[in-house]
């Protein structure tokens, strides 16, 4: 808890609190004798899940290596015509401020509501920047190559208001609280510089839920996230963390943000094989289907006895397979379920995240195969998609982005 | 996990499972031959807090007296034209038959994912009825009279698209995966009967970020439900069930909606000082302003040095506090957050729910002491409204509304 906050009753306070007036009335005098100063201590932060941090600096962001929080929102601001580098420049260092206080339970500066501040619940902050930030910064020539816009893809039914941004902000925490918290305190520091272009959000099952580590199911009833590179390994870091084109990006990565809307009427209706079918996996412990454990290795050429493959060639794990490993991309994915229609069509799906070194070598491949042919296209259809680039981790006294507006 | 969803391959199964067509290609033979019977054995019930049940049955519905649960749906529908007495009755048949599965973790007859009922994270699922349902069911003369209609209060802009229905569906679980499967079995089996008025998402922090029972911060960083008659007492059960009026509703309640859009952007703007004076409390651990203790009796005769009253009577809790114990309003609201507008200004507030008895003798003359004069008017206003009763509960074999409907 700040000063500021709990400090001796400011004169300016008590203006405020005197000056409050009440249907024509005027409410005096309360406010400038309250009782409260002794006994005024702050709320200690929770020892529950509530009091949980994730640390801010580091090499690389947090969340994106971190597991999976609950709570997301996604939101994507588009830039100002005033801005410039400069700006740019001011508002990343706000942001980056607020950012590392937040995700460590300590009120931002102007936080009007620092009690909200003190259950960080695991939150991080990530930053992104979009393809058209590099020119309004006068920065062209540093727009990695790896930040490739996608092209347009046969399944694609793409809505301007769920596309594109400058920036993009993902904020994620165990607890919805936090993170609603969290986007206003953040979005109200970029409104000199920026506008709201889009908010996602998305849930998982909640922290607790189910033992940690636990592959959690999405909208679909799916267990989604099985074969995804292992944060901290090897195979994470070469597939995920840049280290090749401009330095500025070396130890950041791409985000691809694809909201993919699913028929749930239609998936409703298939059956448990046709389901598992699609997939290439069984709906019950996720295994596949040439196999017995969630965690067994797919058996892409086992055939059964009338010839054909157990996992369909055109099943979504087959054509979502790659190589090697490098061209491996991480999936980090959340739900999204709004107010069905009059009729109680749902509107439901995914906020599908995928991180990766380079877009155009392992997120379009990969796409550019599920749009051919993958049975999961019967159901889901993506409405959005915008690309960002993450810029590397800070240390404290520096600031995200720094290494390319600094 | 019933036989239905894992039982042997139908042939109906293959068929469909067979038919997927893939751009023109047919996938066949594979889901007919599949290697999953005889390890396809389900994922055990989770250990972990996804795996906890409340009770459905019983005297009273589920969802009042229970631990408010981190998320919350409130759907309302409109019934339609064909929707008569014996309609109503099929409709309450299947969705309590629904409830009851549900929330015990067991998927609905036609559950399309059943894999999501296995997580019930303390789901309830709780009916109410509309005043026009009564009409509907050439039952006018069994409307209760504690199921006043609100009159029009001074601080209210009610919008029509969140006020209103004629049958509420309060879906409450600490899993908002659970709680979007619900929701979306119950719309589904109330379609033939019904449309999606309005569905309201609500949260509250997530279970297992503070203790059990420790009160829970809302969006504007007030602990919020500190004097709630408290569950399971006497107190609790005169304020709340049902024990006059027509008979069908013994053991049953009425609630009241209301959307509150908060002006968080005004709310940073007041400090500390004049946010306690609105409400009477402190924000960092909600202690009366004459108290030291969140639990303390507030008192409302002390006064400071100045003669004023040290919690002011055009504060919050001021207004709000009634006589006697039977008046009193039991409150479970929750937090709404939906996105910013394009200039980051936030769409906030609660959707407040309160149970009680007699909404005329109870919730109006606080609603009307509030609308007169509470210093909270300032920041918070009322966009939508609805009443429900909420029918008793039922035993295994009855329904919900079979005392009314039956
Ligand atoms: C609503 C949309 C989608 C759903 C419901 C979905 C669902 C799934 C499921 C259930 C699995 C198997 C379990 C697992 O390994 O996590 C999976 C695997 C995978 N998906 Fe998706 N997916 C979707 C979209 C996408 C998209 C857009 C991409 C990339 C462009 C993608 C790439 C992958 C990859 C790379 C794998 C792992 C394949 C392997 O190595 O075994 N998915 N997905
Ligand atoms: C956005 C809207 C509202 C907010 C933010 C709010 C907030 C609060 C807060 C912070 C308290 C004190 C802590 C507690 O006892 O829970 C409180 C108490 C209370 N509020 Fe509200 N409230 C709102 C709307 C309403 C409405 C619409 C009603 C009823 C018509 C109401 C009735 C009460 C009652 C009965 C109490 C307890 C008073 C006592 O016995 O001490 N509130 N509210």
């Amino acid at each position: 808890m700040t000063d500021r906050e709990r400090g001796p009753v400011s004169r300016r306070a008590l203006l405020a609190g005197g000056a409050l007036s009440v249907g024509g009335a005027i409410a005096v005098g309360a406010a400038a004798v309250r009782t409260g100063g002794d006994h005024a201590a702050p709320t200690p932060a929770p020892a529950a899940a509530g009091g949980q941090t994730i640390a801010f600096h580091g090499a690389h962001q947090a969340g994106v290596e971190t597991p999976a929080q609950a709570h997301a929102s996604f939101v994507a601001l588009d830039l100002a015509a005033v801005a410039d580098r400069a700006a740019l420049r001011r508002m990343m260092l706000v942001l980056t401020d607020d950012a590392a206080r937040l995700t460590q339970g300590v009120a931002p500066l102007a936080d009007g509501q620092p009690e909200l501040a003190r259950m960080p619940a695991r939150l991080t902050v990530t930053f992104g920047f979009g393809p058209r930030l590099f020119d309004v910064a006068g920065l062209t020539a540093q727009r990695p190559s790896s930040l490739q816009q996608l092209p347009a893809f046969g399944i694609d039914k793409l809505q301007q208001g769920w596309s594109g941004g400058d920036v993009l902000l993902q904020i994620c925490a165990d607890d919805p609280v936090t993170v609603a918290h969290a986007q206003r305190m953040l979005v109200k520091d970029s409104r000199s510089f920026a506008t709201v272009r889009w908010v996602q959000r998305g849930f998982r099952n909640a922290r607790g839920t189910q033992d940690d580590g636990v592959t959690q199911r999405n909208v679909l009833g799916q267990l989604d996230g099985t074969r995804n590179p292992a944060p901290g390994s090897d195979v994470f870091a070469s597939a995920v963390w840049t280290d090749s084109g401009p330095a500025w990006l070396h130890g950041g990565t791409t985000v691809v943000i694809r909201r993919i809307h699913a028929e749930l009427e239609k998936w409703d209706a298939a059956d448990t094989v046709g389901k598992e079918f699609a997939v290439g996996r069984r709906l019950s412990d996720g295994a596949p289907l040439t196999g017995r454990l969630e965690l067994d290795e797919p058996d892409f050429n086992a055939k059964n006895e009338l010839g054909f493959p157990v996992i369909s060639e055109f099943s979504h794990v087959s054509r979502a397979q790659v190589g090697s490993d490098r061209l491996r991309i991480f999936r980090r994915p959340y739900n999204y379920d709004e107010p069905p229609g009059a009729d109680g069509t749902a509107d439901s799906g995914l906020v599908f995240a995928s991180y990766q070194r380079d877009i155009g070598e392992q997120f379009i491949p990969i796409q550019r195969k599920l749009d051919d042919a993958d049975l999961m296209n019967e159901w889901i259809t993506p409405i959005g998609s915008a690309v960002f680039a993450v810029p590397p981790g800070c240390e404290p006294g520096g600031w995200i982005g720094q290494s390319l507006l600094g």
